[in-house]
């Protein structure tokens, strides 16, 4: 059971609200924290939404995102480089539990998967001092392996703690998303294995069919397949008291007034975790 | 390195050839097996196929497809089992290496995944004295995580590997299909673990994006992101030495000319496994 004053609003899910209207949507539906993304955060200025969730008292679960570590040219490595300690500054100002990083997709290394594994791993060793001295929790990301080509490498739960495990733990953590590991046999097993790794718990829901777009095809809790409650008791005997984010990519979600969407959440939310 | 000579057409790839058109377009092109798949072995008629591929001097690497396990319902329980039996049938009169079994996703068994799987388990433990009788090898085919929900709870290799350990290999095996298990952190060492138990070793290649339906998104091996050679050789290391087929659901492909896709497979074959 995981009560309605650890659900967090991720950003994603209400893709159209600025910083401001999402804090401000947070506050009017009781909700007491934000992942942010970095996106939105740009677009309003750091500063202003360091200062618009202190106002509101909104805690920042998380920001999103950093990563993208695969790119093999030097120079495209050196930006994206740059561009992850920006990201990490900006986790820190926010004071957010972690910084979530996707790790790239095959990018540069064409068909060789080790090879561009082994730069995630690579990157890693160059990014962990930096936010340790920073004071920022890195979160690895696995996404669906339907994602390895073009998006992320790191494939299962068990990889990204086999990346983590040589850093402190609170320097380098993992992320689960319902959405990712959901399928995942040995999962039980590696949320054991996880203990205090756990960095974020994000839940979407799986619906059949994908549409075109497998990015998008994210429902709300509960309408879909998968049985929250099933993840959600590993992720607690692991140890795991930190916020819950509901983080929906979808379009008739994005289409949707965002009270409404937040309302729903908190509903799906109750009766899928409460 | 894999020979032409070891190059298999799994008619999928064909979709709009008969039984007939297919062995006759294996037979121009030089290729020495075929998969067959039930749907066309039934508007053909078994005899007729049976007797078409022994005309022919073709084997039969594979008939597709047994399986579809997860119905909970007593009654749909009793039909799939009866209709895999049927199927057993069908590969002993084909004198298949292998049939092919895919599980079944979510169905009747809801979001209780762990029970989906565990009704898997249980069709093997009925349906494996009967095959072994009638001297036909199931081959149990994980497919690709983002198949769990609609069509198959078995979706990686180990997983595969445990539902067939109970069982003589001879009786029951494992199915290889690279557009399933490329994406695998744990592949190579799963390879290694399988031995003697890979019945069959499918290849057609992940490209991206994936098409609205995400059964037809397949390609030419070499279209897409997958190493080919990185997978045959643990493959090839665990002791396979039996057909390669090609197997591709694709529309693009089906609109083409029989004889122009078999030239396609071997050109492919050859630069890509040869």
């Amino acid at each position: 059971m995981i009560g309605l004053d650890r659900l967090a609003l991720n950003q994603a899910t209400t893709d159209r609200w600025s910083v401001a209207e999402a804090v401000d949507g947070c506050q009017r539906a009781g909700i007491g924290a934000i992942g942010l993304w970095r996106r939105q955060v740009g677009e309003a200025g750091l500063a202003e939404s360091v200062a618009a969730v202190r106002r509101a008292g909104l805690h920042v679960s998380s920001l999103c995102r950093g990563g993208f570590f695969t790119a093999v040219d030097p120079d495209a490595r050196a930006a994206a480089m740059a561009d992850n300690r920006r990201a990490i500054d900006e986790a820190a100002a926010l004071e957010a539990d972690v910084l979530v990083l996707v790790s790239g997709g095959l990018a540069g290394s064409g068909k060789n998967l080790p090879a561009a594994r082994s730069l995630v791993a690579d990157a890693l060793d160059e990014l962990a001092p930096y936010a340790q001295k920073s004071g920022v929790r890195l979160g690895i990301e696995p996404l669906h392996p339907m994602f390895c080509a073009d998006r992320c490498v790191v494939s299962t739960l068990g990889q990204a703690l086999d990346l983590a495990l040589p850093y402190p733990s609170a320097t380098v953590g993992v992320v689960v998303d319902t959405y990712h590991v959901w399928w995942d046999p040995d999962l039980d097993a590696q949320l054991a294995r996880a203990g205090d790794r756990i960095a974020s718990f994000q839940v979407c829901d799986w619906v059949v069919p994908l549409p075109a777009d497998m990015l998008l095809g994210r429902g709300h809790v509960g309408d879909g397949h998968i049985d929250f409650r099933r993840i959600a008791a590993p992720v607690e005997a692991a140890g795991y008291r930190g916020w819950v984010e509901v983080e929906i990519f979808n379009e008739k979600i994005w289409a949707t007034p965002g009270d409404e969407t937040l309302r729903t959440m908190k509903d799906t939310f109750a009766r899928e975790l409460g």
